[in-house]
């Protein structure tokens, strides 16, 4: 899984009716490290919200038919599984929810 | 999932037997930030369409196992799932559909 | 989907199985913009030839488990779908079988 | 399947339910030659941790539907399947775990 | 499928037991051009072996699903599928296992 932040959001009517029931957010990969930051290569991404998450949260972002998981019919490739708490990385702190 | 603009047509004559129904389109995938730009690296590739979308839309695109959702049987692994009405990034308007 | 170019064979005696019975070409993946070109990035890699093609043809391959739609006991990761007549970007046509 | 060493945890209260039982680790790709080095391309990843890992130990990571092989209700796309004891390349030992 | 070559081996004692059966090598992947040469970009990992090679052996590797055509209770994304005997590229042989 990647750690990723909530940027923002997709609006779209015309869509495969699989997508309908869920929130269409975009998401931002992040570097672990001592710290979370920004990743330069990779760019940003849409994902399908499964635990109800709030723009600017830290999240898990699961790819794959693993974002299928608990509902194989929604045609989506990436799926926000879990908001994240902490990561701590070593003895350090990388990073908390506040 | 990744945000992309459909470019062009590619036609086909001698294919899979599954890939008869459905339109081939040119997708430029699309980098996300305060505006949508041409992505640097990755370049273009070819979409099944499953919800009938124009030259120049902006669009969803699923990859993967997730483009066969629909239908199991077509052997594609890239699928045009949504067209993109808007993308709010934070508080500002990254694309809207004119 | 990715467009490519059939360049050249790869012949092996000692394989699995379910890979007896399909040619396996070597293709080179290529960037499409008002031209199809070389791409720089990733290398060639080899697929199963699934609509019977010819050296130096441009093709469409699919990758992942869709290169084992139409036979599942297949263990590949890339099959050639359909030989491309034509791709059209814009009003502009960038490819045409000769 | 991927080198990686185990770097850090990450904690989660809001997941989804598949989730629950697993240890969510991060892991940094490491890059195989004459010895084991930190990769310098990918970033770190999450994966869940099936054989019981401590940090900073290296192990091998499989990444997508391999990873729920044991559980397929489990929506990750990253497992921790092993503990490398030693990797030898050619006639050097690149890595032994003390 | 991917050309590579094999170049060592990982030696693991505590592993999912799905593992158990099968030798773990380490293949660097191959370019493929008028020659095979070492790839720049992507670098080594670790493929279970289903046809028996031998170190210096160049081979086919299946990714992702592919891997676990033939047993699917095997918690791998990479499997060698092929002893490579020869690439021709053009009229050109890139390769000739002696």
């Amino acid at each position: 899984m990647e750690i990723g932040r909530v940027v923002g959001t997709v609006v779209s009517t015309v869509k495969s009716s699989g997508l309908n029931s869920f929130k269409l957010l975009v998401v931002t990969p992040l570097s672990v490290a001592e710290e979370l930051t920004a990743a330069n290569g990779p760019s940003s991404y849409v994902a399908i919200d499964l635990v109800g998450v709030g723009e600017g949260e830290v999240v898990l972002v699961t790819k794959g038919s693993a974002a299928r998981v608990s509902d194989p019919t929604v045609p989506t490739d990436a799926a926000i599984v879990a908001v994240v708490d902490s990561v701590q990385i070593g003895t350090q702190n990388a990073y908390s929810k506040t």
